[in-house]
């Protein structure tokens, strides 16, 4: 196993695609200079290199264990998420009155890459912790936060979300987990949740649960959900730790992969009630969930990268000691089977998905950061609207096209492939959950064509699309030859989206169920254009950045940019008339979906 | 579990997309009519419905057990397979003089569906065996025919295909399993073969492996290989079981899927050498073997049919179950996910995609039995260049939808698809093998550019492009309005296999790597014109058949080729683009495929 953190490309993404460098040099963030930045993901890589990937074989292997309510970890997970915690990594960008680094979130979004890419099995659980922390922050009493976040922050103690019940997925309209109110400003909970990433685990002292939950006088649907507190340990008024809570876990699930990751089943208050603290108010519990939402989804893009990275870097390594055949160039005896056409293809398709994937994340990331810190409140809300149309691309694209590399993956180690030993396989099972989790795919593209095209009147992504224009016009201008087709093959993909664009934005209000119909071909459409944009930028920058990585030289990213114009985003076309075709298509699903037996 | 063997559909598809029926008119197959061929695949479909489905979760839980160079089936297999076998199934299209069924290849390909829809794990060991008896029967001598190919026809013996060793997968240059003369008539064989499914198991009373070696004084490369048939026991003059031959069964592999199916590493000849005896002649073991190849990779075909058929059964029966959100067109209350377009979108995708891919597989089938036993000289040649051409587009294509459909299929069932227990993700894993084994669809696609459209000076091809166009104008013609733009998405993919193909030819002799970058690109292009053509004859069909499946409105299958055509064969001028746009791209992977760290 030769896995490295891609540092030196996560680096050069953040700075030349997504601008971070340019917004840090405008003072965005105070004083953070840039050289910290890259030290931090340095050490984030290194640590994750190090430290975490070796477990991910183990932790697939052995899995998380349940018996009795208890989880057990699998081997060295104990030991190494105490050292990454004690390193400060569930802090980045956590406020420095709490402990935290208050670094960007578009450093955290590449330390999330970093953790997951080593092992998606130990990084769910920062993962989800991070949600939990961000929900308090912005949420949270004054006594909740001094009582919770510095433990959170430190890592001693994780969090949960629980949202999911077994009728209550993607809909959460139907939650029955109720809470009441006891008078002394504690609430007892009941009920119980499925699909609790780390709802029990071994790894710290406490866990934090944020538990969505009806009260009895609550309006029906999500608008009557509050979100409440409840720790594993009750915390006594020294921080020290008290009872255990009426929270257990009473199973966990056997899975297709993340196997290393406890998902439980989670039982509040069959002892009489989990005692429980309202975050934010009453019947606001959506809501103050749902203000971490772009970047709980975003993380999970970010898996999506990862896994897709990780499963590159394995499969490039048996391409190059794997000998089959011989290549139309080479000599005598066999040749590696990177020299065959048919595997290059393979490889640039995963290199250049990964990449562009990374890029749309990054720009999201930053988008994020803007939102928050850009110096006008009208620049905060234009990023907060990129952010907001971002996100389900770089939610969705990520973790598709982490599935897509994954399996492309164990197709290059041909019959090893299937063999779990080879670990390719792993990749692919890992990798299936985040296209599923936290808005599923299809979810995703719902949004992204309801919520975000009419975001300010669809200016928001016509900015976009300007944007994408605006590369292609820089490679016509001033990208080398190496770029063959890039620009012209960018333009065809910016018109694709812009009439795509203009069909669904014109028929949402009639029909939205013929908008609907092409929603996912929609997204990918989206994701090819610019994702095709952030490549060739990258492209661009190789060739003329003062800053060089790793002294690569700037052909390949120019060839990247090239093979992802020339070779995927020529799907676009064909995406866009797939989506002028509306929904007439689907009018007669029942008869064809028939049995026809 | 609600799965039925899709019999109905299959046979549709045989006579209207085929023309299977036509060929039995007009006497292909001598007094053999439709009836029979009717009722010998609905006796299939109860089988595998009844008796073979029932295993296929227990057989993925408990998977083949390894011990002490025995192979245990999971519980039940033993069983079902003497039934299946006393059913005579083994015989399908064997020769009635030996106690076969003598019916022809695409009947026996519509079983072969049905089997591994049942269960690909119970399936792999029948279609094994089949491809051993194949060889056997085409070039064993008549002493070795009249000794081995009763037992294995009657299902009492199976086959085995040995090929593969660590050193030698895609590449069989490199083969060094050797055999010596014993001077007597037989061999010893030594050496080590790989990835050898059912190999050993405890299903039947012997098994007849066929073991590519090569003799002392061979050629070097595959022009030096014998095959050879070494039996498990030895076979007496009187037909009874004799001594344990030198060959084992030293280890199972740990796989991805299809765990009920022992993949072995098999150890020939450590004891002293194994007996073998030579099928066909010294240093043509490759040729002996790949006269089954067409079949044998057909029948990997139907595998991704089988299981993307499977997937979407379970996939449609959860949707229509599982009641989350409220559709636009809903009343009160949650509505089944089926009623929301972007599901709608996956299964009609799914079901499009399967029965395309079946389509272009019985096309290939009854080319197959064509090739054996069409009227002239002429017709026999022209229908074997059909079933060369077409098999690559069945093998690949078939189970790369095979793999989407099943992951789909997944999603399709949201968070409960990553649960093992649903069964959703079962399909995805035992899918996965199909797109590599008996050549990776890399492999396949190579072989199409490579030696199938230069077959009769580009005629082949050329004639498949008259057949999209002519069935796009009875499209146009004489379809309904249900049929949308089908017609003119039909006539634009033939349009793009058209250009495609002409790019390739040329660039072929000047730059094979040129072309062979678009080699997997245009597979899929072919097929997805072709399928869509698949579709709209059935479409058509529908509409006009005096015969209809089931009573189903004809609607259905009109709507499912417009989907495909409207939503999937948009794909294809993008394709096309691909294709044209050479091997450029490619040729700066060094610096594009270097690590940035």
């Amino acid at each position: 196993m030769t896995y490295q953190s891609p540092v030196a490309d996560i680096l050069f993404s953040l700075e030349h695609v997504a601008g971070l460098d340019a917004e840090i040099g405008a003072g965005l963030f105070g004083d953070l200079d840039w050289e910290t930045v890259a030290s931090v993901i340095g050490e984030a890589g290194r640590f994750a290199t190090e430290a975490i990937a070796p477990l991910n074989r183990a932790g697939d292997l052995e899995g998380a264990r349940y018996e009795n309510g208890r989880v057990t970890s699998p081997p060295g997970f104990r030991e190494v998420y105490r050292r990454w915690a004690e390193a400060g990594w569930a802090g980045v960008t956590a406020s420095p009155e709490y402990g935290g680094m208050g670094l960007p979130h578009a450093v955290n979004f590449a330390c999330t890459e970093i953790w997951n890419g080593a092992s998606m099995g130990f990084a769910l659980c920062p993962l989800l912790s991070e949600g939990a922390l961000g929900a308090l922050n912005a949420h949270g009493s004054p006594a909740l936060r001094e009582t919770y976040m510095g433990k959170m922050i430190s890592g001693e103690w994780t969090g949960t979300m629980n949202l999911t019940e077994p009728q209550a997925g993607s809909d959460l309209n139907a939650v029955k987990t109720r809470a009441e109110r006891v008078g002394d400003g504690t609430y007892r909970v009941f009920g119980q949740k499925i699909f609790i990433t780390y709802g029990e685990h071994d790894l710290a002292d406490n866990i934090v649960h944020l538990v969505l939950a009806r009260l009895p006088d609550a309006p029906p649907g999500t608008r009557g959900l509050s979100l409440f507190l409840v720790p594993k340990f009750l915390v006594k008024p020294d921080g020290a730790l008290g009872a255990r809570n009426d929270a257990r876990c009473a199973s966990i699930e056997h899975k297709l992969g993340i196997h290393a990751s406890p998902t439980c089943v989670m039982i509040y208050g069959d002892g009489g009630g989990a005692t429980g603290w309202l975050v934010g108010e009453e019947n606001r519990g959506l809501a103050a969930m749902f203000v971490m939402m772009n970047s709980a989804r975003l993380g999970i893009g970010m898996q999506g990268v990862a896994i897709g990275e990780r499963a590159y870097q394995h499969a490039l390594a048996y391409a190059r000691d794997r000998r089959q055949g011989r290549s139309a160039s080479g000599g005598a005896g066999m040749s590696p089977i990177l020299e065959h056409p048919d595997v290059q293809r393979m490889l640039m398709t995963m290199k250049s998905l990964v990449q562009a994937a990374r890029g749309i994340c990054h720009l999201t990331g930053v988008a994020i950061d803007r939102s928050f810190h850009a110096p006008t409140a009208e620049a905060r809300a234009s990023a907060g609207e990129r952010a907001a149309l971002l996100t389900p691309i770089a939610k969705a694209f990520s973790t598709d096209i982490g599935d897509e590399v994954a399996s492309i993956g164990v197709q290059v180690h041909g019959g090893m492939g299937y063999i779990e030993e080879t670990g390719a396989a792993q990749f692919m099972r890992d990798a299936r959950i985040a296209a599923i989790y936290e808005g599923t795919n299809g979810i995703q593209a719902i949004d992204l064509v309801q919520r975000k095209l009419p975001l300010s009147g669809g200016a928001a992504v016509a900015l976009e699309i300007v944007g994408i224009r605006a590369v292609a016009a820089d490679v016509a201008s001033h990208g080398g030859d190496g770029f063959g087709a890039t620009a012209q093959r960018l333009q065809e993909a910016a018109d694709a989206l812009e009439s795509g664009t203009a069909f669904l934005r014109e028929t949402l209000a009639r029909d939205p169920d013929e908008a609907l119909a092409g929603a996912a071909p929609y997204l990918r459409l989206f994701a090819l254009a610019l994702g095709g944009a952030c490549l060739a930028k990258a492209g661009l920058a190789a060739q003329y950045a003062p800053r060089q990585a790793g002294g690569t030289p700037p052909l390949g990213r120019v060839a990247l940019a090239r093979f992802f114009a020339e070779k995927l985003a020529t799907a676009a076309p064909g995406l866009a008339q797939t989506v002028l075709s509306g929904g007439a298509a689907l009018k007669s699903h029942e008869a064809a979906l028939q049995e026809f037996a």
